[in-house]
C-alpha cells in the first residue's frame, strides 16, 4: 500500500527549486491534485509563511493546489484529510521537533499505510527513515526522540557525498560518518546523491533520477546504487 | 581561574596525530605532567583502548604520563584527582552521550572553576561550549541533552570550512548552518579552522595556531579572526 517518493534534494545546480523534481511528482501522483505541504525545517531560517510561497510557485504552475499545514486550524485534521504530502527540506532537527510538538508522527504513519502518497526532500526524505540519525544537517534544537516516520524500515542520508581524495580536510567523510552511526545501529541506510531519489510502490523500492547512491549495510562495504536498481529487499525487514 | 585548550583538530594534514599540537600543549601545561584523557568520543568507532593507546603515543614521546578515565574504577574520582584533561575528538554525540550517562558534566565543570587544564579537540572542544548545537556530527546516538560544560559561554565549531564558491553540492554551507543555529540560539559562535585553537586563561581568550576562524554572532555579519586575536569581552557574557 506505502507510495512513497524520496528526493535527495529540492533542487540540483543549476536549475530553478523543484524543477528538475516535476515530472517524477507528476508521475507518481498521476491523478491527484492536492498537495499538504510541511514547512517546518525552515531552510536558511526562513518563515513558514515564505518556504510555502516558494513550493507553491513551481506546483501551481504544474496544476496542483498547495495547501501548508502551517495554515490548518487542525494540523492533525489536514493530515487525515490531505490527498498527498510534501515535507520540505531544511533543518532536520527543527523539522522533526516541530513534528513531534504537533503531535504528527502518528498520523502521518496511518495515512501513508493506508496508501496517501509521500513525498519528501532531503530533511522531509530522511525523516521517512527510522530516525533522523543520518541526517547531515547541525543540531541547532533538540528535539525530544530521535525517531522518525519509520515510513521505510531503514534510514536516509540526503545529499550524498563521495570521499574527495585531493581534500586536505581532517573532518570525517561522510563515508566514515555512516560507518560510525553502524557501531551504534543496526539498520540499513541509503545514502542518495543529489539528483538520486528513491520510489516506493506495490512493494518495490527502486532508485530514480540521476547519479545514484550507495547502500550502507552494518559490517558490510557499501555498495554502489544506480538509476532502475531495486531495494525491494530492504521493505521486508 | 579558568585554562582551558580548545583545538579544532586533533590533527593536520600531512603530520601526525597530535603533532602540531605538541609545543602548544607543551606552553599550556607548563609543570604539569599527568593528562587524564576522555576517549569516549571513538572516532571512526574505534576502542576505547585503541584510542587512548593513540594519544599515548605523542604524549609520552613528550614526557606526559596519560591514563584513561576509561581505566579508572570511579570515573568521578579520576576527574576530581586529574591533574590535566583531555577530551578527545570522535563523534559528538557519542561524546556527550557518555558524559552525561557517567555523570561527568558538573564534576568537570566544578575542577575546570577551580583552576584544572582542561584540553580538548574537535568534539572535545565543541563540548566545552554551551552545547553541541554547532557539532558538525552525525546524530548517530541521542543523548539525554544538548547541554554541553559550558566552560566557555559561547558554543565552538571545529573544523570550520569556508563556502567554496567552486561547489555545485546543494547542502548548506557550514556559514549557513551556523546561521541557522542562530535563528534559535542566542550565544556567539566560535568557529575555528583546522590548524587553530582557542586558549583561555587569566581572563584572556585567544586565538592562536594557523588559518585563524570566524566569529558568529546572532544577527550580525560573521567577522575574521586570526592568530593572536583577543575574544576576551566573550567572556564575560
Amino acid at each position: 500500500m506505502r507510495r512513497i517518493l524520496l528526493f535527495s534534494t529540492s533542487t540540483v545546480h543549476g536549475t530553478g527549486y523543484m524543477e528538475y523534481a516535476m515530472p517524477y511528482i507528476g508521475d507518481f501522483l498521476a491523478g491527484i491534485r492536492e498537495i499538504l505541504f510541511v514547512p517546518y525545517a525552515r531552510p536558511g531560517g526562513i518563515s513558514h509563511e515564505r518556504y510555502t510561497e516558494l513550493f507553491r510557485g513551481p506546483m501551481e504552475a504544474a496544476g496542483y493546489r498547495v495547501r501548508s499545514i502551517q495554515d490548518a486550524d487542525d494540523p492533525i485534521a489536514a493530515v487525515d484529510t490531505a490527498e498527498s504530502v510534501f515535507v520540505g527540506g531544511g533543518n532536520t532537527f527543527v523539522l522533526l521537533t516541530a513534528l513531534h510538538a504537533g503531535g504528527l508522527i502518528e498520523p502521518v504513519r496511518k495515512r501513508v499505510a493506508a496508501g496517501m502518497p509521500y513525498m519528501g526532500s532531503s530533511a522531509g526524505s530522511n525523516v521517512a527513515g527510522l530516525s533522523l540519525g543520518t541526517t547531515n544537517d547541525m543540531p541547532i534544537v533538540q528535539p525530544p526522540s530521535f525517531e522518525a516516520f519509520g515510513l521505510v524500515p531503514f534510514n536516509i542520508n540526503p545529499h550524498y557525498v563521495d570521499p574527495d581524495p585531493g581534500s586536505t580536510h581532517m573532518g570525517e567523510t561522510r563515508a566514515t560518518r555512516i560507518k560510525e552511526f553502524h557501531a551504534f545501529n543496526p539498520q540499513p541506510v541509503v545514502a542518495l546523491r543529489e539528483g538520486a531519489l528513491l520510489r516506493v510502490e506495490r512493494g518495490e523500492a527502486v532508485v530514480e533520477g540521476a547519479r545514484g547512491g550507495r547502500l550502507f549495510m552494518a559490517g558490510q562495504e557499501p555498495t554502489e546504487l544506480q538509476s532502475s536498481d531495486r531495494l525491494d529487499e530492504l521493505l521486508e525487514s
